[in-house]
């Protein structure tokens, strides 16, 4: 038996340790804490009692000062608290700062700097490709292959999982109607994705080498990128996203170090295009991570992507995105993109798995091609970890409310 | 004679009273300034002075607090600053408060928060539709006249006004290339643009009325939001501008408030197409604003675009932007779009006033289709003001160095 009565192998065992920003019930103070089993271990006061050098990092309301600190001091940290949460010598001392999930409140964990968004799943995009271009030549634009897609979304509206999502209301124009009409979105959608936290901010004017990822991206966490569909239609062209993804991002309370997923690291998939020199993974370590990912709706299974299928790696990402000199801050969040798998069991959006509204869900409690209010969706995640133990993500739940 | 010796008629006179944010020499710490003349006066120390219970919002290094504290405070402040460069009784007790732009730092602004970029000058849109899609039946997508299209940009590369921007890298693809090729952008240009400055944030799920603009508004400044065009041809498709835009945008050090500017207020043009309520101005107060925009290059004026051209107005974008629910934070940051007038010397990119290369400027240090290393572009603008006199904007400038 694991110290503090964790379940043998539980997937947020003394192996995990993901860091969120809890409060105590009353007028008590964010703090920063690591999920244990189903509690919430106030890390600064445990790293207080244990000495540690890094205390005063962990004792404030938000991860960024601890994302800011750097690889090593993140290596010390996490091992400061893993001898916390494992050495019984130290029960007594940390069983006061360890509170059930159930009593405390979750924030968002970190200041959400630039929010960028990728479009990396190769199974995806073909999916929208073929949905939305059935006549087009090739299902993927011509430079997919070549780079990483990706755009800037709102980081004011990233919010914590729990948080409701207030249907979207916005211009949709059918191609019958003459002009465009103004409601709530009709089409309201989700995207499984993997969101990175960037932890070492980079000067303007250099870029990051993809061989530098560990050293900038502090760890990773699930994200939903709550779409509308029918907004997007309408809007997106010449410039991009825009309202269809405002309204709301929804990321996890809690964030999985990338030294807690050192077992998940996998191959991309092969590349089909050779790549251009910053972007060449050939010879790197492999910078994938298999993570296993499933989408549920009102508790019902809807999908299992996999995250090990996904075309570009998040270190590509990072290089692509300041390859033109842009800098890094503390607090950057990119989304992968949503993970499509290449099984229809495994698309990571209603628009695939309905094939635009085409082929309805059946739902316990009934079809579904597009998110009804009262709708809760929840993606959860899991990834190998030392031993044949899992490595649980943090779940993100919303549930939709109308406008 | 105005007060503390400025010349009759200055533009940055006495009814002007930009902010900003600065710094003496040495170890000083930043705090806000409002700028007369060529000085700046140290605007909090004025504020206490005076006895202004606002003053500790002032002696702040960023204007965020100012910009949070809403319209009557904004007004009250205003008064105060206004009283104190005109009342001569104040003289001897502030003039140890002002020092010469020459001798302090200026720093930026404001912590941008959220940063978005519309495309609202119909002359721009046009033109870019007519040299990027000459066969198509109309040089206007089909959205642009019922919506104001904007996309969010990367607020962590906001510069401010005179700081180098590095000449970006990235994948460039002609037609005739086989293959993308990587190398410092060879179509770098400008975009002459006016950023609006959002103090009073918003609760999210919840949109914010055009009329409500000067409630949420703080003021205005001159944006140059550089573009590397070869950059963004090749990798805008499907999901918009990412990193042809993302490496550098640039502002003035001096947020014109709002309140300096009424007389400067003028109706936008007819609408053209009917508009869905929320975007209805027909029978609002005069949203858009007379600013006389010149653009240099190594001091050669190249185009004077005005600003009162713009077919959508700031209030326009604000109530677009928050109609889907998303919520506002003080400090975000919105772009007009360039600002391209009906003539071609009042076109506001290189790409519009060289037709995309094919007609090269003459300056008198030599053609210029798209930017050299070296090359220094300057923005700058004023607007009617009270009594005849000119309401200056705090100019934009930046220089090119190689990569």
């Amino acid at each position: 038996m694991p110290p503090f009565d964790i379940p043998e192998g539980d997937p947020f065992g003394p192996h995990n340790l993901p860091y969120g920003v809890f409060s105590l019930p009353g007028p008590a103070e964010r703090t920063v804490g690591v999920r244990l089993g189903d509690h919430v271990l106030d890390a600064g006061a445990a790293a207080r009692a244990l000495g540690s050098p890094h205390a005063a990092l962990l004792a404030r309301p938000t991860l960024n000062p601890l994302l800011a600190a750097g690889r090593t001091t993140w290596s010390e940290v996490r091992r400061t608290l893993t001898e916390a949460v494992t050495d019984p010598a130290h029960r007594a001392t940390l069983e006061p700062l360890l509170h059930p999930l159930s009593s405390v409140t979750l924030h968002l964990p970190f200041d959400v700097a630039d929010y960028v968004d990728f479009y990396a799943s190769e199974n995806h995009a073909r999916n929208v490709g073929r949905i939305f271009r059935p006549d087009a030549p090739d299902s993927l634009t011509p430079n997919w292959k070549h780079l990483p897609i990706g755009y800037h979304g709102r980081s004011g509206t990233v919010i914590v999982s729990g948080t409701d999502v207030v249907r979207p209301s916005g211009q949709r124009k059918g191609p019958a109607d003459p002009a465009p009409v103004f409601g709530p979105s009709v089409r309201l959608d989700i995207e499984a994705e993997v969101g990175f936290v960037v932890g070492v901010p980079s000067a303007m004017g250099k870029p990051v080498a993809a061989a530098a990822f560990r050293d900038h991206v502090f760890g990773l966490c699930l994200l939903n990128d709550w779409s509308a569909r029918d907004v997007q239609a309408w809007e997106y062209v010449p410039l991009g996203p825009f309202l269809g993804k405002s309204f709301a991002t929804s990321v996890s309370a809690w964030i999985t170090p990338l030294e807690a997923l050192e077992e998940a690291r996998v191959a991309p998939p092969g590349r089909t295009h050779p790549l251009l020199p910053y972007l060449d993974d050939t010879s790197a370590e492999p910078a994938g991570y298999d993570l296993r990912i499933s989408i549920a709706i009102n508790g019902h299974v809807v999908s299992e992507p996999p995250f090990a299928s996904m075309y570009w790696t998040a270190a590509q990402q990072l290089a692509h995105m300041t390859v033109n000199g842009a800098s890094l801050r503390t607090g950057d969040l990119y989304g992968s993109g949503t993970v499509s798998g290449p099984a229809p069991e495994q698309r990571g959006s209603l628009l695939e798995l309905t094939w635009n509204g085409r082929d309805a869900l059946e739902l316990p409690d009934g079809k579904r091609t597009f998110l009804e209010d009262g709708d809760e969706v929840t993606l959860s995640a899991w990834a190998p970890g030392p031993g044949g133990l899992r490595v649980g993500l943090g779940e993100v739940s919303g549930r939709i409310v109308a406008g």
